[in-house]
């Protein structure tokens, strides 16, 4: 068992106000600075990023933009229009552009798609990011799909789609790799899905945390792109904060039939880039951007699974399978996920996501993210240090 | 009449281009430095923001986030919820932060505003901002009304309310100052349109461009955050773009009624604010700031009305009365609004907004944005020589 000072418990409860008022969701880094100016956070392992992508692009901003004097042209003025920044991306993710929809993260996009092309009902795997059940139409029902526990949480596209037709299901989510467990379905079997759920209105795929995903040892960069040609009833959608490891900006981006597209920018979503992002975007014009993203993409996800590993070898705790970027542990010998958690950040300062309250897990849980390769070595050695005086 | 050689006229063919692709919009000036980058622009004056504004807030930035080495931890982590920036801006805007809806810019606030609680019809005085008749639903009707000519477009309210009841409209829109013309309301005038309309399930009042009015010499800031708390029908929309000066940022606001704001963030809008808007947000909560700010909008006020002043004496154009930090020009000597701006652009390196496409104008007319005062007399002496020599 792990014991709480009484600093400890005073910091929970201020943790606990905090999460109150933030949701689903973590307090953000920002917000838990300014309400616990006290606290020290060294290591931010709720936040699902690479690190080594955050320095990419911290150095391509500064010698790409600041540098050159360009970030007040970048604040003061309008950013593009929604399809102009489309056509940046459409080379790098090789579809055409009206295909594409912008979004101020994916968050914008999944309200987008949830409000505008999800009626009736939406089939939702569960455990799985809130937002896709918060975020559904006041009229359309959300039927929750419980990812067996006996399988590690593992998708089974047999029994999904079988539970999809028994509701008569006209719209099914599926992420890949699922957030919290990392959870990964092989390309051919997604294919395999996708051409039994043809009838369906829509089948999102969130692919947020595709690029932490392999297939190989190749560890060759997936895409869906060829998915979304090849199936019209599917929107996929990312989030580029994770891989890019530049949540602050606020970049994502859907790719859907391009009636849909049509549809959005229709009435809405005319300049919702802003500034940097803009020059983010444009990134992806650069060869050599992409060349070097794709190292670090590569050398992060050999970190992580290492990571992962090693985590496994922690006695008390299970470690679920993963090919995202984060790790779903399981506390086994009575610890509660929420002391963990506390204990982490008091003493190691250590920021780590307790999934207590994540509809879909039955049992102690924690969701950890692989950071740095030194940072990762000071988690697994806090993890070590609390399990061996439990 | 401008003559206009074959350079002239092919960058008139491009721009017209590249203004068809952006609907009812100008190009913005990143689109056009990447699609023309022979082109020279030299005074942004389609672009309706304070200079000094953005002076103050670049200093703000490199001074509290720059130099401070911050720049990294706002463009890496998440930034925080929509209710926290809410509470930012409750004490600058002397209202409660359940009543503050942020948006990423103000057109997220007049889709959000129009997509959810602008049903069956609208009332929309024209000329005007072409996003409110563009953004309605599909199913709710736009209701035009054609604000007069031949009283400098500017509202009456007795014929504006006969009209709302004549249709039998259930929502209207107010602009002030109204976006082309500048055409101003004062607030006693307003506050009586208001309480003729307590029965609408909605007024919009669009007060982006309220910064830059003034009721009298003392040039006060103007604030309808009581209107707002009188009449639970009225929501306003702001976008932060212009008096601030960060169009690039993407910050704006609505204040409504608490289960208005309520309904917009149960399924949606959560972490539409990035790192860099959430800096500037947070400026809001500085008092030395704000005094900042306040020289520098008194002081571009007085530049802006001398430059209106100074336009008003160049023949063949007539100045509209403007209390906005822009002038709507008619040309009456027979030139054509487009060939103005190519002249303008080609042989001044000046950005103007032609207003051939606005409906609800008759004639030939140019929108000016006020700049720099040094900006402002090179715009002055341009015309000058435009219009001696034809």
């Amino acid at each position: 068992m792990i014991h709480l000072n009484a600093n400890d418990l005073a910091l929970a409860k201020s943790l606990a106000q905090l999460k109150a008022a933030s949701g689903s969701h973590s307090p953000s880094i920002a917000t838990l600075k300014e309400a616990l100016p006290s606290l020290k956070i060294t290591i931010d392992a709720c936040f699902l990023s690479n690190p080594y992508a955050t320095d990419l692009f911290m150095q391509e901003l500064e010698s790409k933009l600041l540098a050159k004097q360009g970030l007040r042209d970048a604040l003061e003025f309008y950013p593009s229009q929604n399809h102009i920044i489309a056509q940046k991306l459409a080379k790098y993710l090789h579809i055409d552009s009206p295909h594409i929809f912008i979004g101020n993260g994916a968050i914008e996009v999944i309200q987008a798609v949830l409000h505008n092309f999800v009626q009736t009902n939406l089939v939702v795997p569960i455990p799985t990011f809130s937002s896709y059940y918060e975020f559904v139409r006041n009229d359309a029902k959300v039927l929750l799909y419980k990812l067996p526990k006996e399988q590690n949480y593992t998708l089974d596209i047999e029994a999904y789609t079988k539970f999809i037709q028994d509701h008569n299901a006209k719209n099914a989510l599926l992420i890949n790799p699922n957030n919290p467990d990392g959870g990964y379905i092989p390309y051919d079997t997604l294919r395999e899905c996708l051409a039994r759920l043809r009838h369906l209105d829509t089948i999102i795929i969130d692919e947020s945390f595709l690029h932490f995903a392999y297939e190989d040892s190749s560890l060759e960069q997936i895409s869906y792109t060829k998915l979304a040609q090849e199936f019209s009833n599917v929107v996929l959608i990312k989030s580029m904060s994770k891989d890019f490891g530049v949540a602050g900006l606020r970049a994502g981006y859907g790719i859907m039939a391009e009636n849909r597209v049509r549809d959005l920018l229709r009435n809405g979503y005319l300049w919702n880039v802003n500034g940097l992002s803009e020059f983010f975007f444009n990134l992806f014009c650069d060869d050599e951007f992409l060349q070097k993203y794709e190292r670090v993409r590569r050398s992060y996800i050999t970190q992580t699974q290492e990571f992962f590993k090693a985590l496994g070898q922690i006695n008390s705790i299970k470690t679920y399978p993963s090919r995202a970027n984060f790790a779903l542990i399981e506390l086994l010998n009575g610890t509660k996920a929420q002391d963990l958690c506390i204990k982490l950040l008091s003493s190691y300062g250590i920021y780590t996501r307790s999934c207590s309250d994540k509809i879909g897990l039955e049992g102690e849980f924690l969701r950890i993210a692989s950071r740095s390769e030194q940072e990762n070595a000071q988690i697994l050695q806090a993890l070590q240090e609390i399990f061996s005086a439990c």
